[in-house]
């Protein structure tokens, strides 16, 4: 097995897009082989994650997008794992480099949800849940969530200020990140006074939806072309899957997922928890925030959310988490999601996260979620 | 890299399911791992396809099939690829097991269509086309393969019998294939007596709609355990891209995306056309067997319909072509398609295709195509 780069990435800012899915992904895709120094001819294959496409009446996109970049003859495929979709993607570049069977493999994900009106959003979200037992009963990822955030609050006794500290910490770094959805900062009382949306959730604890495009090239050694770009090698790429449903777990107090990911991911780099320096993580709640912090092995059970009230995971605190904003404050389109961890993991490396820069880049983590932890994955990446 | 084997398959019976895609894709995932002489637990990635999953308010659909197996930790994705999507699932399958990312992998394909009505599922199949050029032009499959049937007829002065013939040979096939869709035989009476659906496609030009799942176990040679099954190694897994519409393309006589994966497929596997001794193609419409056989490169161009016609490609012929009675009268639940060409091969190297038998079974090619050409997969087998 050889060694997989990135050795590009490109975001555009999140929010509301003029453009489909189809066309940001294009776009976005471009630049990120242009970051890399590399031109369309290198690819030799396109992974892409466009889950709500149908909402835009468009499958089978990668060709389209390989038409666009002038590329048709090069193999593309469409990968969905609910909100984890393009680190699913990323994976599989990464086994096609690592493997030796593509040189350079680029991975877009890309999601149009704002020309949906909020239920429809909803609903659209709500399919990656166990339809039968979930959806069909009411049960969409808010309410999901809430249950995880009421057992937590029950088992470790946290306060709704513990929660809105994660909230108001992405706020202050998505301020400072020009491809945040929301830049602006958000204060404790606004939080507090924010709507239920379910129970203990605020509406601050929640992410929003987004439109959103980001793009990753990931590429074998002889790729890294780009003398002004210092590119990042994939320590790790591991994924896991968990018991689904939330009435079949053995307890709600964390994600199997990331647990199996982060073992794996951990193994698989000769690294542990002390060597990584700031984590990108799958805060589409405060609550998940928490959750992913303790079952990355960063914090004991029961103490992330409480730390985090102490400035730990802030920009210069010992930890720094979701230097970006997160899904939280920087916004969640689905399927860009987790390309969009590996930007900001990216730009910060490169001294391109101007203004909200963290103290040490050697390495880092991204952690994706699908659906309520049905699906995880765990990169690590560090310079060379 | 080494050597990756098919060690199992399965497939339900097309048509109408009682049960869910998901229900379905796990009872048929197990049947293919205990084909196999393997258990659950000896599975490492799970690849799904079911592109239309939407339609029954399910997506992410991986862990819940992996948690249905009693395997939730292990990681799992779903793959687009249009109409090839379980071919791209198949290609994942082969690049992890033999780039020595997984031991075994598991691909399902699954599709659930018949609980909607005809306009639904034509505007599902249609989101594979090109939306603001094609789709939302008006333009749906049977009027884009007519385009291509129309071009060919009038380029080589071809005969609606030689279609006829494709047709009457697929049903007289699929008739001795008990998980075929259609188990009747088709008469160029009726052939010719049926209506036009988009003109010069008449109604059995046309594969039908169909449910179903279809799975195969890929995995290293250490697996492969069953004593009663003979193995396939895989010679060659090749995925092309191509110019996306039909208005953008130079000629309309061939698919330029399997003139370039069969290239990449017969290079790899170090053969050529004249070593393989049947084949599985993608007749979507009749006109898309005798594009393919050309493109393969078993027939000069313009004489695949008119060698069809003279029996050549009967199962007794010189070169048998969808024992298994092809898209066209077996059925094409879309995701299930790919997958399912390769449970044909499987049985009939493994003497299950009782009263279809082809004469040599060798090696066998799998040809599956993405919409208009837009992706296509092609995958040589072998037996050792």
């Amino acid at each position: 097995m050889r060694e997989a780069w990135v050795v590009g990435a490109a975001s555009n800012r999140f929010g509301k897009m003029a453009e489909t899915a189809r066309e940001a992904a294009t776009r976005v895709g471009l630049e990120a082989i242009r970051s890399a120094g590399l031109e369309p001819k290198d690819i030799g294959y396109t992974f892409v994650a466009n889950c709500f496409g149908i909402s835009e009446h468009q499958a089978h996109v990668g060709p389209l997008i390989n038409n666009g970049l002038g590329i048709p003859s090069v193999p593309s495929v469409s990968l969905e794992s609910a909100c984890s979709s393009s680190s699913a993607a990323l994976h599989e570049a990464f086994v096609h480099v690592a493997g030796g069977f593509a040189d350079a493999a680029l991975v877009i994900g890309a999601e149009r949800l704002s020309h949906l009106d909020t239920l429809a959003a909803t609903s659209y979200f709500a399919i990656a849940a166990d339809y039968p037992y979930e959806t069909k009963n009411g049960a969409t990822f808010p309410g999901l969530y809430a249950t995880l955030a009421s057992a937590y609050a029950a088992e470790y006794r946290t306060t709704p200020e513990m929660f809105g500290a994660i909230a108001i910490k992405n706020h202050a770094n998505a301020a400072r990140n020009p491809h945040a959805h929301f830049q602006k900062e958000l204060s404790m009382s606004t939080y507090l006074a924010s709507p239920m949306v379910a129970a203990p959730l605020r509406l601050y604890d929640c992410c929003p939806f987004s439109d959103g495009a980001a793009a990753v090239v990931v590429a074998a050694k002889e790729f890294v072309r780009s003398p002004a770009t210092e590119p990042l090698v994939i320590r790790a790429s591991a994924r896991a899957g968990a018991v689904t449903d939330m009435h079949d777990r053995p307890d709600l107090l964390g994600l199997p997922s990331t647990r199996r990911a982060a073992e794996l991911a951990f193994r698989q780099a000769h690294l542990a928890p002390k060597d990584v320096d700031f984590l990108e993580v799958h805060d589409c709640f405060t609550i998940a925030e928490a959750l992913a912090l303790e079952d990355l092995g960063f914090f004991p059970k029961g103490t992330a959310a409480r730390e985090s009230a102490e400035g730990v995971t802030a920009r210069d605190g010992r930890l720094p988490v979701n230097p970006s904003g997160g899904l939280k404050a920087k916004g969640h389109p689905v399927s860009a999601t987790g390309a969009s961890q590996v930007v900001e993991i990216f730009e910060q490396v490169n001294g391109r996260a101007t203004g909200r820069e963290v103290p040490r880049t050697e390495t880092a983590l991204a952690h994706n979620v699908g659906a309520t932890g049905g699906s995880c994955s765990v990169h690590i990446f560090s310079r060379r």
